[in-house]
């Protein structure tokens, strides 16, 4: 079913196979990487021109990091890799008979890029389960401009209670709310305890940004209900020791300008933050296959879509299982998904058959609970504690992708650790965007 | 005339004297910490929660630094000093005679602000010289706001070039215009003919980045007006040689999204930056004060309001001469009239006269033309080179008020140094604001 002259057929005999990646996160940059070696064109088209480090994005909405800290520019992978291309742009359509997709560039318009590879990784957004009127009210945390505007919520909230005279007022200013206990829920919640409790100390004269009350609400029955349980109970114990109030088995019924409504209760909060559901990125929809609940595709043990052998989704957009459980929608099951599909790639062209369907090889799970303590689970290994918080800085800040912000990440966390400080502590004005306009239908080569 | 019992007439016998400095950048910081002895309530009033060091920013916009590493909380100040406060708002309204400024928050509405001293430190923005209109075109660079967007139109500009297939339009977006050859404009072209010539190398395929052209264009005769001609002409040279285009002579008549005209020729360019002109802030035209031709109010030899003793104006927005030529507005001078201020209303809280009229102490002036090179006047002392720029690298760093911002400036000198490479590669999308509205009217004490 994978073969090369099927793949081929459409191309003329000067032609390099060309390969199209579309999402240049942690899959779409593996797939390209794992591509380096091969005689082909690699087009790697994301809306970004940059590339992040999403495990430590709850830093950048807590004002520990600076957006570029976690952040390295796409083309740069360009310079180390002469195969590849990268497109600024927006997928707007796909024709899998055809083999072409069609690309937004801002002051370009649209482009039709032809392939005779299709590989999809685009990720996942924020889920409201169907009330996507909340998402004005209660922002979620996906990509920089998430973080950032998350950044200014919070640190406007404590202007806001520091200038107004109404008690009621203060109160709601003071008091967050995070929606889900996942781990992007504790991450920030656990961050931001510790941001009232020692950053903003003595910064304030008419409030005391530590009197502030920190709820994390989940649906289900514990908090991380990815680990263990044992796990999930020592970091609920050590959330409530920080001062975070977690409520379980709550569900939100409505989220406005003035707060929630949960478990049939109000709770008055100018900063709800949504870290509950994801769904996979619209761009699924324009595919035409069966997904899952999530909206995920559903892929075949190679991880391309049934039917289509040369098409491939990989990442948080795809569904599989393993062993019966589905594969976690985290850095690790990315990466490995994206190397496979690139390599299973390159074997083709080469004319090798694809040998094994794709593994996921789970080399455990962490979550950080503020600083100093940090959850582990690896198959019957369970940690949790201060020495589990050093294994997961170090692990962190090996899998950063640059040197450069290796040494930055790691400067800013010893900075911060020895004096609680936080460096980014900016409420952020817009930038202009610059004048922009879609104009003609043109056709590329990757 | 700057007598106590004028000052204190209006307050009961308990309280404090109030101070309401209004900026927080170099000479209102400066203001607030030569304070923080005296035994009086200090408010510093600012539109933005930072304050930043203004002669880095257009390393922001070249993507070398980060908004965060030239920039700190303004309330961090408030944990070193007991009888600051800090406020968040824009001033809308002073009133000499009864005393008071009004305040805009957000999400608070007007406050008004009783105050004995007030000093004015709100510095400058860009002027078009009456053609308000080239403000959507041609950004100027006056805060973090201004370098993302400047950066962003840069970064974006490469894109567009190389997705585009018309070549007119690939030159128009590889063409760099600024306007004014001060310090910012040199500072921001050398900067760019750093970049395009070393870090987007091989980040493109269609283009080549050192390929762009970069115009500098001046209405005076030469680059650096404020320096001595001859070093004027080495900055000159220096330019041409690492590529960048100078224009002395030259008017600006128009500028639109294509372009420029300027001395009567059309410039095709997506990328125009303006780093001419600058015009005081507007809030010193409710003060109904007398000013100077860039809107800078005319000030006494005690840096106040001929007629109001106790108000002040210090900085950029203050017009003074000294030995028949204007003090100029750099961070020094600012700093110097900011710390006088400070410690004349402390002198006089204690019941001294004021001793002296500010005199400006020229240490000497410094400008940057790229990596490797820099020029300095400093009294007969003229010197430029590599060894200039090593004491402008040494001088800078020491001048960063925070320690951390140091170490992490440092750093990415040296990383950039050493590797060409440029951390705060971002295309920005502008972050959600929060929602704020202007509510009631309110009094507060500072």
């Amino acid at each position: 079913m994978l073969t090369k002259t099927h793949l081929f057929e459409n191309r003329g005999p000067d032609e390099r196979p060309r390969i199209v990646i579309i999402g240049a996160g942690f899959a779409g940059v593996a797939a390209a990487r794992a591509l380096r070696k091969c005689d082909a064109e690699v087009l790697l088209i994301d809306r970004r021109n940059h590339h992040i480090f999403q495990p430590l994005l709850y830093q950048v909405a807590t004002a520990v990091l600076a957006p570029s800290e976690i952040a390295a520019p796409i083309r740069q992978v360009e310079a180390k890799q002469a195969n590849l291309n990268v497109a600024l742009g927006e997928v707007v359509g796909v024709d899998l008979n055809r083999r072409t997709v069609e690309v937004v560039s801002p002051g370009i318009g649209v482009r039709e890029v032809r392939f005779d590879f299709l590989v999809v990784a685009t990720g996942m957004r924020p889920s409201y389960f169907g009330h996507d009127e909340f998402a004005a009210y209660a922002p979620g945390l996906k990509n920089l401009a998430d973080a950032e505007t998350i950044r200014t919520k919070i640190l406007s909230a404590f202007e806001m209670a520091e200038a107004t005279d109404d008690e009621n007022e203060r109160a709601r200013y003071m008091n967050f709310v995070l929606v889900g206990a996942g781990p992007t829920g504790v991450e920030l919640a656990a961050s931001l305890a510790d941001m009232v409790r020692v950053t903003l100390r003595r910064n304030f004269r008419q409030i005391d940004p530590a009197m502030s009350t920190i709820t994390l609400l989940e649906g289900g029955d514990r908090v991380l209900p990815s680990f263990a349980p044992s796990l999930s109970e020592r970091a609920a114990r050590h959330l409530a020791r920080i001062g975070v109030t977690v409520m379980t088995g709550v569900k939100v019924e409505n989220v406005d300008a003035h707060g929630v409504i949960a478990g049939g209760k109000r709770i008055e909060s100018a900063t709800v933050l949504w870290t509950a559901g994801v769904a996979a990125s619209p761009i699924i929809k324009l595919l035409d296959v069966k997904t899952d609940r999530a909206g995920r595709a559903l892929v075949e043990p190679f991880l391309n879509l049934h039917g289509w052998p040369y098409v491939f989704v990989t990442g948080d957009t795809a569904s599989i299982q393993q062993d019966g459980r589905p594969v976690p929608g985290v850095a690790q099951a990315a990466i490995q998904q994206g190397r496979y599909v690139g390599r299973l790639i390159a074997d083709q062209i080469r004319g090798r058959e694809p040998k094994r369907p794709f593994r996921y090889r789970d080399k455990g799970n962490m979550a950080v609970v503020g600083r100093n303590y940090a959850i582990l689970e690896a198959g019957h290994l369970r940690m949790s504690g201060f020495l589990t918080w050093l294994v997961w800085v170090f692990i962190h800040l090996m899998a950063l992708p640059q040197m450069q912000n290796r040494w930055r990440v790691q400067s800013q966390w010893l900075w911060s650790y020895l004096t609680g400080q936080r460096s980014s502590r900016l409420i952020s004005e817009a930038p202009q965007s610059p004048n922009v306009a879609v104009t003609a239908k043109q056709t590329i080569a990757p």
